[in-house]
């Protein structure tokens, strides 16, 4: 029986974590390491000004104050006994979709499975609350099943969102989108009258380009993206060379 | 004259901000926002489970409570008079090198001023302690001149790296090359005897590649990386059409 | 059937929480709030720079991210349907005795249930891992009868320390004794080599006096100790009139 | 010249900090030891759950990434080359007040010094912004003369409140009066609308007793309240001990 290695971001407590589970239980001997508390927006946050306590919670149901990306870096050296064949990072309450994905705890996880070796996939539910994570946790078994068959491109892996409707009208393979966003920071007063910052909310922009992740999930479509590890803009390297 | 916006990932004390800072007042006009504690590591992470309170700490010159992503969408949104003409994060006492840059908050802070389509640089002393960023410094405002004449590609920006030596032998335009670590997570015990894991330290594998900003460093040229917002694997889009 | 309000410091996972609430849950019913992760030694802190955040984890059964004494406030103002009859915080895995007291969120927990005006009870066990709670849990059941029966002095939480022994001698109302700590800061260094303190750990200094938490526990009886609110020294008042 | 130990509750960067040194290093060497970011209300709290890194920001100028009780015992422990003659925490911006005491970082971070034997005093500015601290920093000054002179009660500090009025009456010792707060929780949405709690603001009860640290500083005199480290409630023993 394989192994998976689950993790999110929202944390141990989280229903889309569970339904997950109950899920890839099917077909893999799953180990579980997440986060202690909510870790949304963390990024590929990495915690090194300070040490890390895991607590046991059941059998290989582990938790750690900390974030996605140190609970895939300590579950894969300190806790797993065999290497994992699978890294599954979710099911994200909401969608990670175009340039939210370089903020969300859920798809860095799946990169820091990914830097490992680790074939990874990062699973959102794109809807709102209240969330029936059922749908989405039975697509993430079946690309669990192909990614065991087929394999990923070198380096990469899926960021997959699910649209929250009964009526998905298939699987399409996208590119990362731009999903920019208007009037995102709210100004809030403490109970001093003092104001605050607090990022989050707003508009986003329209969807451009057909072949995108907003773009197939806003039209019922499951989106996966194939996201790699290489952040460099190649050819902005022979820009720089002839222009500069 | 122009006006630049300063941050960092090490927080309002740090002497590389310090000396990034007195090197461009010469330049432009420089808005300081930078975090109030370490933030190292933090990577793109946005602060969303709480709300983020500025202080002023002189003429421009903020600190919050947060991240350097943070400290960049609430100075542009909620700080600068007008739009800032060049965002620069640094000057990280340490490389942010291949696979690392993925962690890295000094050059997150500059993924988001890109984002926001301000031209942005992040700058880091290749070195140890002590570090003397007076060099870096000095090419941080060489860079940001030329930017200012040149532009940049678009949706990138640069990674730049000094070697702390004080014979750089020249400028070198790379691509983000690997950089995995060993033994990178120490086992320690908190007073009461308890383990923890504390991520950090260990050994850098070897260079793969002369193109490389590992290679460049390591052989003591300055080594400047386009980096771009698309995480996509473009090539693993036609793999997954056909193989799947 | 009584509500008792249920919560402690070391986080909602914490079996010691788990054996109290087993115990207490036959003669009352249990509404537990506890925080989400360990709050140890964060004293009558209360989160105020932050709003703070419930999670529902089951009936009866709430979580948020803060310290204990949020948990009660909110728990007292926002979460339970009627007045609780007794407030109980624990078991505490270690003793809160003498002046580790003050540090204790454990006791604070308590000290806030009183300020509200409801009858508290702060229970520790006086052991060393691993724990078996079962005896100090029928002990805090014998004491929550004892109270709602008795009452308590106004404005007075009991704390209590059981020794972690098969026999115990007796129970000792006591007064708080002194205990101060050698060497209970610990040097450490990060993984990068820069020193850290840790506090913890060291040499408790013997226990004065034979009506102290301290020597009672020491000496295998039950310590059962009234705090009460008013910090003032009443005596000092009159020192200082006289004197200054 | 004597050494005095300086700290607060409301970081490094207070005007309140500033104005006490100021006026303190007239008569002492002033080792400054603060926290790096607000820690209003944290109480007497301890961090134990992680080490601690303190950051030298010049001569005597210290901070720590912690509590203003973890300033005081890794500044007395590791910090300062001799035993200080006297500890001053403040100038707090608001009152510290009655029940409020309890939650104070200000005065517990004098309440660590009286642990360590160190004569401590807390100060706080009774007013709202904007805040002068001019007058109370003389106050401060005043007062830290007669301590050298006179010494304090054992095991006793005092906690003194400046009202902030030009014409202040006097000084008067006082008792810790109760000053509870109703609709202290306020309700607010994240930019998600999900509900959170943010304690803090809401209406002081009356106070009670013209004896009381409250009644003195609303009628324009200054309250200096002596504050002892012994929790128990004596005569709460013999009723314990005949009725129960």
């Amino acid at each position: 029986m394989p192994l998976f290695l689950i993790t999110n971001d929202d944390g141990v407590h989280s229903p889309g974590l569970e339904a997950l589970v109950q899920e890839l239980s099917r077909q893999a001997e799953c180990l579980i390491i997440a986060p202690d508390r909510d870790n949304s927006a963390v990024s590929h946050s990495l915690t090194m000004n300070r040490p890390l306590r895991v607590t046991r919670l059941g059998d290989n149901f582990y938790t750690l104050n900390g974030t996605p990306t140190d609970c895939v870096a300590i579950g894969l050296n300190k806790i797993v006994k065999q290497r994992p064949d699978l890294l599954v990072s979710g099911i994200n309450p909401g969608p990670n979709l175009g340039d939210d994905i370089s903020y969300s705890g859920t798809v860095s996880a799946a990169v820091e499975g990914t830097m490992y070796g680790i074939p990874s996939l990062a699973v959102s539910l794109a809807g709102e609350a209240p969330y029936d994570f059922s749908k989405a946790a039975q697509l993430a078994a079946k690309l669990a099943k192909l990614i065991l068959q087929q394999g990923l491109p070198q380096d990469t892996l899926l960021n997959v969102n699910v649209p929250a409707t009964d009526l998905i009208k298939g699987i399409k393979v996208t590119r990362q989108g731009r999903r920019l966003w208007d009037n995102a920071i709210q100004e809030t007063l403490d109970p001093f009258g003092r104001k605050h910052y607090w990022i989050g909310g707003g508009t986003p922009s329209p969807a451009l380009g057909e072949d995108t992740d907003v773009y197939a999930v806003t039209n019922d479509y499951v989106s996966v993206t194939p996201i790699h590890l290489d952040l460099t803009n190649h050819q902005g390297i022979q820009y720089l060379k002839e222009e500069w």
